[in-house]
């Protein structure tokens, strides 16, 4: 049986990933773009404020008509939101108006209500304005043509209230990437059905499910295939057909019933072991042109091969922050078998980090546990108190 | 107008909010439950593995008849995963064994196959094993009644891979504050529709929203008022059916056509001013025990007013994690309308914080490019460089 490392691997896996994953943009509507990520600068369509309006509840004066204070000026007109209002404004008079009404040409400010005296035709101005003064400038936030926000950021709330200000309908995002799920093992049982004998639940399609997703990426299907090569081969053209990749779970080792690379090596797969513990038994293929990446069954197996496989590339491809790649001290010594890159759960404590649990790729508990993988690298065997170590964020 | 200060409106928010999104249990299927928070302690269900099974393909032995390895042993029988299997080892056999399959009663090690040479019948095993060897113990995961997760949980992937493994179909989380938007405003136009004079885009729609959304809360309507009492009413009412709690922007300050204050206030609302910029004509009423919060209607006064009065609350009873609250030193000077909190709009820079922008709340862009709101106590009127202020992360 063929060996690579972990490294080795890893590349073999991007070289097909990342040309199938290539950044692509859609149009999303801007009220379901938050949390994707913009795929190209905006630059605004308009002015904003698109007109020159009032800042507060008031009077529209000239700046000039008020210099002697107290003054009583004659009231025209009031000017609601919303309302075109008067095209000028007569000199030496007042328009009674509202928060963010259009201020009259002939206007240059307001005087908010709580400095007047008014009656329904007529205003006393007891302070004196500065020209300008609660006059919002027609641009004065944003002008037309200005890069509202370039590509790569990841849209909140408030780039979004802005887009909208500006009358944005829709927003070019990087296209998520959509991966297609296949988990295989005739011993696997769906949720909430009895297990006979040697029957196992599946745990691994909302596991690497919940991983894409957690991850950026679209989860285009999710099936379960029994060892039987006819319903595989079926289940994985009609995932490929739809997905920009496809992970599988299960059916990659050296028994007797693995379907998966029964059905992929004659397709031109690679089957072999990768020399990290979980995680041995890997497989790579390409189906018309879609990445197929093979991951061992073991639930805790699969789930360090999404992290050391896949998590990356998907997080790269969807423009998302890169993985964390910390050190930390070990605060436990361990043992590690030679020859191969081991990834232990653990977990950060006071002043580094410690083992969860032991290396045993069943246990799913531990694993649930653990919020980093300890990376003990191929050639080292035993690590002490202290040690500085590599971690992954999980 | 009466007066408040921000930790009064803040309290008397809270006073409503608080019994109103009382944290509330409900089933959500395991599929649909990333990112939700575990509202009740979980326990297995049942032992995981559930069956004694084979950790690698091989053979199943007992170890005491490979002690003299080299030794050749009769296959009788292959156990596949998913096989209910042999009930019994023969003494002095081996069953043929596939990784996740049953281990036969009376074998008590595995054989990796790497490790034999094997004809149908026959297996020649080359080295001795331990006993328990290569063996999963049924429990020895998880024994069945163990603490899987502990209320509080936010659940990841590896949190729902192990609910999967143990069967479970639907978990327990923490149903998701429902919160009710209504925007207002006769100046308000829907994206994508043209502006007619004095028009602008409704962006507090979307801002609200996805605040909302952002923090936990699930948002069951967002609708749109102009300044008729009757529609705002009629919306009103709706919202209040289905909604926890309802925030409205708009129609609160001293205006004429103030249509939230004029609905509410006959309700029991109080209107009035809150100590601070941007943000303070503020609204607060409870309808049919519903809290309705009535923030302002300026696109920056209504998303400071979310972070100031909203934000906390709603993940708190969501039960996220709560908003980062630090202080950091000022990397420009400052100056501040005295008797106001200000919260400005600043961004993390080298060394501290700046300002992103100037305190008018129109300033949408600005916004949208700060990650920080600054704290600014209202009986402050100017900061120096290098001094500590409180920042709210955005």
């Amino acid at each position: 049986m063929t060996s690579r490392s972990v490294d080795e691997h890893v590349s073999r896996v991007r070289a097909l990933l990342e040309p199938a994953l290539a950044r692509r943009t859609e149009l999303v509507a801007v009220t379901a773009a938050l949390g994707r990520v913009l795929a190209d600068d905006v630059h605004s369509p308009l002015d904003l404020p698109l007109f020159r309006n009032s800042q507060m509840d008031g009077f529209a004066v000239a700046a000039a008509s008020v210099t002697d204070a107290p003054v009583t000026l004659p009231v025209a007109v009031t000017v609601a939101a919303g309302d075109a209002g008067p095209a000028r404004l007569e000199p030496g008079t007042a328009v009674r108006i509202m928060t963010g009404a259009p201020v009259p040409e002939g206007a240059d400010a307001i005087v908010p209500v709580e400095d007047t005296e008014s009656t329904t035709d007529a205003v006393t101005v007891r302070v004196a304005r500065r020209e300008g003064e609660y006059v919002r400038e027609r641009g004065s936030d944003v002008r037309a043509g200005t890069l509202l926000l370039a590509a790569g950021a990841t849209l909140t709330a408030r780039h979004l209230s802005m887009f909208a200000a500006v009358g944005m309908v829709e927003v070019p995002v990087l296209r998520r990437p959509r991966i297609a799920v296949i988990t295989t093992g005739a011993e696997l049982v769906g949720a909430g059905l009895p297990l006979r004998p040697g029957q196992i639940y599946d745990s691994n399609s909302i596991a690497l499910s919940a991983s894409l997703a957690a991850n950026g990426a679209e989860v285009v299907s999710v099936d379960r295939s029994t060892d039987d090569p006819e319903q595989f081969r079926e289940i994985l053209y009609r995932a490929i057909a739809s997905a920009d990749a496809v992970i599988t779970s299960g059916g990659v080792s050296m028994g007797e019933f693995e379907v998966v690379r029964e059905v992929l090596t004659p397709l031109g797969g690679w089957f072999g072991h990768v020399a990290m513990q979980p995680g041995g038994p890997q497989g790579l293929a390409e189906v018309d042109g879609v990445p197929v990446l093979n991951f061992p069954g073991n639930p805790v197996s699969t789930l360090v091969s999404f992290e050391v496989f896949a998590r990356s590339e998907l997080r790269r491809a969807g423009g998302l922050a890169p993985v964390a790649e910390e050190r930390a001290p070990l605060t436990v010594a361990l043992t590690s078998a030679a020859g191969k890159r081991q990834f232990l759960r653990g977990r950060r404590v006071d002043g580094g980090v410690t083992l969860e649990s032991g290396p045993g790729s069943h246990l799913v508990a531990a694993l649930a546990r653990a919020d980093v993988l300890i990376d003990v690298p191929a050639d080292v065997t035993a690590m002490e108190v202290g040690d500085d170590v590599r971690v992954w964020q999980l």
